[in-house]
Formats: structure tokens, sequence, C-alpha cells
């Protein structure tokens, strides 16, 4: 067992070390190539991903027998692969079980399975590119990025907060305390880590490894047995890791059921009576304010943490780069036709129009640029594609129509050309005043944006920040050439407790959030309340108990 | 403000470090010494309490013109001394404002702050051991060191904590991912310490001072306004703590409303007009698991941290110094009359006896045996009077009548000779058998306490650690010489999350907590949902604000 932590330890020590300095890190290369994932890995794994499919997929994990699961590709697929169903009551039992000797494990046991697990699972991306691609709908390469290594990065990433959080108690100490012309008192003590119960991380159809995986490690290398609750649409990409998971338990010497799949199916859902089960004790959740609010509400004494949803917004005061800018924001806009969480919806100008390296812009010029840069984005229809993705769900088709009567359609969204079968659309961007609140002021999920016409640029980071208050925002982003504007919004949104992106014009976006370096979701505004990952994420979920022991006395 | 910083940083890092190895250490010195404190220190803060008493006490805080307060001395003293009131909504208020500049402080001029602001404590503590004696009916000496250094110490502790988990994130990086042959991406990155709101800290009346400091100064250094709402029957040692810090933050350049004190009485209360106040982010609550019960309810989305009430346990087994043990116990029963929430209730020993260095005791001489060093020991009214204190409370001496009701009575609770007007009351021991889990399985608050006849040790483990699981405890004890049976109860104590001390006979009591070494409340079982002071209890009361930047291309 100790085998696998010293086997990781110096990926894991990079971790921890890089998550206290923020550069730029990745134990997992992003970079899609034979040459790292070896030369037949891309072909071997499709054929491994399309040999799953439309079959039963077994866990070998406690079930009643029946088969449950319903997921189809937004690309058209049916997926056709099922489930071990099993009553939610019979899974807690199952968790609490095996959660018996996880909690006995050592710190390093524990980390290591982990460490080994992740190994294991980067070493099958492809396979997860595939089953990611057909249910959220990314395009193949966002998913082997996104679904892959960079979901990797951020599990490691809570399992070294982890690590780090519960090293800083020593297992043991000699107490003493001097006392005076008499002998000290002297007391051994030792400190263990226990965990708080069962776990349940409820993931979400978007990103159903890169949300799942920080609590689900948070959870699992503290102690905690965890169920993981998929998406009913997304459930293929957690039961592919959640297997790996329980190979390298059982290899252990663990029970497999310290991980446990709860699949279910939209008709019958089983994610209220796992967060109402009395020994689930902490609780992960990624998905809508509805719902999270319902969970916070409904948990009892278990630990909640969420990421729920917001409205992003980019404020433009000036610029020095307008075709930077425009075509910045216009990727970030298609990046997975806007079904990121990190995805600017609003987009607030001053009416009178902004400075640019091309003189002064009127509202309608700014508007008009950001058009242009999405229509060349996108004219090739392959390459929109790939950008684009697939919708994931059939809602937000309708959520586009609808967005075109709120106000003026500068761009209108479109199927992509070619994508067969698939559910897809390109951006529309429609113009609003800023009075208007009732078209901007709520999160239209999708490849949806306002540009939003302001009295001034006051005004406008007002409604930015305040927007990202009172309604959540997990990014915002500022266009401006004025360092006392900067300093403005940049107080403002510490305020608002949303990141701010300045100037991006290159090839970065505010959509992405890099492990290591970049808190997502600051848990200070209604976008939800805990960052993945800091120190708040993973200390709460183990107690220390504490064994003082008279020691012999001279 | 920096040079507060400057003057205390050495006591803030050898906290830090203390905190990891957990060893003895003291900022605070316990002896309440002329050599140290200054010769006329004892007798100058004598008078300044006498001339605080019978006089409103005012702080310069927002009022609505009126004085609240009626707190009178378990000694039999009227204090007499009054506070401005003042209605929650408007001490919210003021408590948001003062906040805005607190927020934008930097993490060390905060932390300078409440270093500076201890050490002024700490200089006044024969001043606030007479107001905690005479609020709590502590005894002088135990009022000096436990609401006098003790609790400096805790408050040290919860400023270590702090300053370390907003020190792991560094201010500012420049995060740099190469791009194989381009250019790579640079982002200049700026992390800030963000507050959550306004903090509220709910304190109790038996440790006025020892469980205000950690949440209060948690919450304070981590940019967050703290309003102070004291027991109604100790307000006193808060509004000296807060005259204190205020006059600090004053020369420190801030609004001294960032602290803040909400005195009531019983009559007019006003902590639950606080505790549901929408701007009121933070919570941390000492009393009964009744009102804790309504806070974590009525709480909102405000994050709350408890240390509530449980049943506290010892289990003998055997022992190799039955005397030792009887004296060890007797003394833990007797401190402060049982008042703390430190003080075991309940003894479990087999009811067929157990081994002993002087041979096998029966039951009942293990009873007589405690109760003997009990007589002992409070046998001269001097002596009993320095140890036990006053009580608190009267109702506890009403619970002390009911509880000669319950069982055999072994040794019957009397007052002590001398102790004129104030209310005193040594401990009663009741036997009863362990089927009568209606008498011992609550908390019976106060100088009262059963010795439990079980069927075995298994027995009497089950019954420790199963009421530890499912009522609460703070502290454990047993006494076994057979390392089989210490183990079995360490396991069972770890997944009860109760400390468990073994084999106490010197001068250490299961009833003491050592700041940076103890974990007072494991935060695992119902006496409380958090520890003082682990990472826990710090990591949530601030979040950070990135701004990322795009780097100047080269």
């Amino acid at each position: 067992m100790s085998n696998f932590f010293e086997a990781h330890k110096d990926t894991l020590f990079q971790a921890v070390k890089t998550s206290k300095s923020r550069d730029y890190w990745s134990a997992y290369p992003e970079i899609a190539s034979g040459k790292i994932y070896g030369e037949t890995a891309k072909d071997d794994q499709l054929a491994e991903f399309e040999g799953i499919l439309g079959k039963p997929f077994a866990l070998g994990q406690p079930t009643n027998g029946k088969w449950t699961g319903a997921e189809t590709s937004p690309y058209g697929k049916e997926l056709g692969v099922t489930y071990e169903d099993v009553d939610p009551a019979e899974l807690v039992k199952a968790s609490q079980e095996a959660g018996k000797s996880w909690a006995k494990a050592s710190v390093e046991e524990r980390v290591g399975v982990a460490l080994e697990m992740l190994d294991r699972i980067n070493k099958k991306s492809f396979l997860i590119a595939n089953a990611v691609m057909h249910t959220s709908g990314q395009a193949f390469m966002m998913a082997f990025q996104a679904g892959g290594p960079h979901a990797q990065d951020r599990g490691l990433e809570a399992v070294a907060y982890a690590y780090d959080a519960m090293t800083q108690t020593p297992t043991e100490v000699t107490w003493t305390k001097p006392q005076g012309k008499h002998d000290p008192i002297v007391l051994d003590k030792k400190f263990r880590v226990v965990p708080r119960g069962v776990a349940l991380v409820i993931g979400c159809a978007t990103f159903p490894t890169w949300n799942t995986y920080p609590g689900m490690f948070a959870s699992f290398v503290t102690g905690n047995p965890v169920i993981i609750k998929p998406h009913p649409m997304a459930i293929l990409p957690m039961a592919i890791s959640i297997q790996i998971g329980r190979e390298v338990l059982k290899e252990a010497g663990f029970d497999p059921n310290v991980l446990l799949l709860a699949a279910d199916t939209t008709d019958a859902p089983k994610t209220k009576e796992l967060v109402t089960a009395d020994a689930v004790k902490i609780i992960d959740f990624t998905g809508s304010n509805a719902f999270g609010e319902w969970v916070r509400e409904n948990a009892g004494d278990a630990l909640v943490y969420t990421e729920e949803a917001g409205v992003n917004a980019i404020t433009i005061e000036s610029t020095d780069n307008l075709r930077g800018m425009a075509s910045n924001i216009a990727f970030s806009l298609s990046l997975y036709s806007g079904q990121m969480c990190t995805t600017p919806q609003n987009i607030f100008v001053p009416r009178d129009g902004i400075e640019t390296n091309d003189g002064k812009k009127s509202f309608e010029e700014v508007a008009d640029a950001i058009k242009i840069s999405l229509d060349k984005l996108l004219g090739d229809p392959a390459r929109a594609a790939a950008i684009l993705g697939a919708v994931q769900n059939p809602a937000t088709l309708e959520r586009i129509d609808a967005a075109g009567k709120l106000g003026k359609v500068i761009r209108s969204s479109e199927p992509v050309e070619g994508m067969n079968g698939a559910r897809s659309a390109t951006p529309t961007l429609v113009a609003v005043d800023s009075k208007n609140e009732e078209a901007y002021m709520q999160e239209r999920f999708g490849p949806i944006s306002f540009i939003i016409a302001c009295d001034d640029i006051d005004d406008a980071i007002a409604r930015a920040a305040g927007s990202a208050k009172s309604h959540g925002a997990i990014t915002a982003a500022l266009y401006s050439t004025d360092e006392a504007v900067i300093d403005k919004a940049v107080d403002a949104y510490a305020w608002a407790g949303a990141p701010l992106s300045v100037n991006l014009t290159g090839n970065i976006y505010v959509n992405q959030s890099a492990a290591y370096s970049d808190f997502h979701v600051t848990g200070a505004n209604p976008a939800g309340n805990a960052s993945l990952t800091d120190g708040a994420y993973v200390a709460n979920r183990f107690r220390i108990a504490t064994v003082r022991r008279q020691a012999a006395m001279a």
C-alpha cells in the first residue's frame, strides 16, 4: 500500500508546493499526444469506449438486481449503457460499512491510493474524453483536456490541500510543562485524523469529472467513504473513474465500496434521498441555485460545499487593442457553446462608447466588433464544431429562442453546418439597456450574451459587481487603459467576491481556471459557498482525535 | 500600525510554530506574581475593578441613550455596572460601516492590532480576573489563570492559525505557462484576503473570556468586524477587553466600531435578533445544546461555530495507583464546582469491581475511594473555597437537589463554610446502575457526578463512548493497566470524537485543555461543531479575491 505513496510522493509534494506558490504547473499533460500517452492510446481507448456502449457497465457494487441509466449523447447517439441499480439506503449502509477500515488507514495509505487512482485515470484520458464528449457535448479536444488532465489536476490539487491540512498536526508529541523547581508535567499525546462519515458528491452534466473530482478526492483522502451521484445524463465518465478507484482500493486491501456510484435517471432520481440520509455527513454539490438552495436547506448537520451559478460580466471602459479584445471575448462566448460556469453572460459598456487604439467607438461599434469576431471565429464549420461542441440540454435551445425577444439581436444563434444529429448553436448576442434588468439579471445558461448600455463606467462597474454580489458570479473581466478605473473595479470585485481578469487579449480567456493557481468560485457570493480548492475546502472534512497519556514519572 | 506587528511578531511566530509542534508553550505567564505583572498590579487593578462598580461603563459606541446590564456576583455582590444600550439593527449597521476600512487593511495591520490588544489585555489580567471572578463565580486564582493568561493564549492561538491560513497564499505571483516553441502565456496575479461580513460572538457565563476570545480574534484578524454578545450575567470581562481593543483600533487609525459590545439582560435579550440579521455572516456560539440548535437552524447562510455541551465520562478498568486515581478524579470533579464544560459527569465502573495496586476493589470500594478523596480535598473550608469557587447560576443548586433522588447518594453536596453570601456547593456523587440511563444520559450541569455500575469493561467503554457519540462529550478519561483495553478505548473514542486522557494520577487533570496542544472540542460529536482551534476554525472566515492581468507581451 505504502508503495503507492512512495511511487507518487514527488508529484504530491510538487502539487503542495505549487498550491502555495500559485505559479503554473501541471502533473498531467494537456496535450493529447501519442508521444506522451502512447501512440495507440487514442485508437485503443476509442475502441474501448465503443465496447462499453449498449451494455451493462458492472462495478461489482451492491445492487437490487436491476439496471438503471438512460444517457444519450448530445451528438445524437444513444449510449445504451446501464449501471447497477440500488436503493439509496442500501448504498449508504454499504458506504458506512466500507468506511470503517478506511477510517483506520494512515494518511499516507489513503493519499497513496488516491495518487495511484489519479495516475491510472490519467492513463485512460482518451477513454474518459470520449465519455465526457458524449455526455456533456464538449468537443473532443476540450473533453480530453477539461475532462482529462485538467480535471485530474483539480483532483490532485484537492489531495494536496487535504494532505497538507492533515499533516499540519503531528501524529504524536511529548508535551512537557515546566513546574519551576519541581519536575515538569509530561504527557505523551497522540493525534489521529478521524473522518466525518459518508460523503456524497453530486455532479453536473457539463463537467462530469472536473466538477466531481475535487470534492470526491477531498472527502476520500480525509477518510470518508464516498458516494458519487453523477448527473443522470453524464454518468459514464464517473463510472469509469470509480471503476479504476475500486480496483486500486482492492489492490491496497480495502473494501472497494469506499467508492460507490449512485446511478439514476431523470425519471427516478436518487439525489434527495441521499442528501437527507442521516449518515451522510459531507455533501459536495454542483448544479443550479434552486437545487443548491434545496440541498443547503435539507442537508441537516452535513457539511455542504456548493458550486451553483451566477451571471458573469465583462465591463468595457477602454482598450488599446480593440481587435484583440473583441476576438478574446468572442472566443470566451463560443467555447463549449457558452455552457461553462465561467462563460461571461453580460457585457457592460457605456452607452456613449469607449476610447480605443482605433479612436472613439460607439456602443454599437463595440457590439459590432464582437459580432464580427464571432462570425470570423465560427465561419468555418469544422472549426466552429471544434470550439462549440454540442448543446448538452435541449432546454438550452429554447432559452436561446427566448433571449432573442429580450432586446435588439446583434447576432443570432444558428446551428452548425455538418454537425448532423447533434444539438448545436452558435452564440447569440443581444443588446439591451441597463434598465432592462429583467433580461440580464438572471442566469440564461447557454450561448446567450447581452451587451448592455450603461450610463457611464461607474454605472457599468456598479451593475457588474452588484450583480455578482446579488446573483453570484464565478468570473469577471474588465477592459480599461485607466489605472484608476482598474483600481475601482478591483475593489468592487473584491467586495463582490468574484475573481477579475483584466485586459485579456491574447491566448488566455476569462473562462479558464488553472489548478494550483486560480481559486475556482470564491465562496463569497451566491455562485457557490466554497472554492475549489483552498484550505477551507478540506480542513473541516476531518477532525482530530487526541489521546493524552501521563508519561512515566521520574 | 505596522509597528504593532513588528513589536509582537516573534510571539506570533512562536505561536504558529507551537500550534504545529503541539508541545507546551505559553505567551502569557499563568503565575499571578508581582515579579511578572508588577508588584502593585494586583492591588492597583483590584482598586480599578472596584472603581468600575456601580457606574455606567461607557465604551463610546453607538447607543440609544439608555443603559443596560444587571450583573450580580455569585459571591453575593451587586455589580451595578451598566453599558450603552443599542438596538441590534443599529449595532449591525455600525459594524458594517466600520468593517469597510478594516476589510482593506493588510493582514499584518490587522494581526498587529490583535497582538497589541492581547498584550494590553495581558497587562490587565488582575482587573479581568476580578471581573471574571465576580461574574462566573470562579475562585480568584482560577479566574486569573483561566480568564487571564490561558484565555489570552487561546486568543493568540486563533490569531496564529488565522495568520498561518491567510499567508498560505502569496499576495502576488507571475504565472508563466510554457507554450512549446511559442512565447509563454504570462499573467500577473494578485490575491487579496476578503472578509465574510459582520461576525457575532455569543459568550457564556462560566468562561466569559476563554470561550469568547478564540472566535472573536479569529473573525477579527480575518477582516470581519465583530459584535460581542456576552452572557447577560457576565458582560464586564468582555467590556473591559473590548475597551482595550477599541483603544488599539483608534491608535492604529481604524474605526473602533470594528469591535462592538452587545450588552443585554436576561429580561431583554438581543441574541436572536443578532443571529438572524442578514448582515451577520459568521457566528461563534458557546452555550447549551438547545440554544445551539436554535442558532444553527436560524443562522441562515452565516457560518456557525459552536461549543455546546455533553456528558463527559471516566471509565475505570484497573489502576496501579488507586489513591492517585481517586484524588485526581476528586480534583477534577471539584474544580470550579463542576461547572467546566470539561468536568466529568459519569464514572463507569464494572459492577464486579476492578484490579488495583491494592488488590481487587469492589464497585462500592471504588466509589468510596473517590468519596474519601473528595472529603480530604475539601475538608479545609479555605482550600475548598479556593478550588470550588461559587456557583454561577441558582438553577444549579436545584439540579444538585434533584440528582440526589436519582440513585444512591455516595456523597452529598454541602455549602462551604465561611463563604458568606456566596452560592457554594461541594460535589455530590450518586451511584446508579447502568440501566438507569434516564439519570446519567443527559447533562446535569454543576457539581453532580454519577458512578455507574456496568456489566463489564466492554459494556463500560461502549456506554461511555456511545454517550459521547449520541449526547456529545468534550473530554473523556480512562484508567487501565491493560494495553488491550486502552487500545479498545482509544478506537472507541476516536469513533466518538472525544479526546481521551489515560491514567492521569498526577498534577494534571482531564478538565485541562492547553492552548497550542489540546484541541478543545473535536467538532465530531454533539458537544459542538468546531474545535478551538484548528485549521477548519479559521479557514472559512475569509475568502480570496483574485485579480489576473495579462502581462505585457514581449
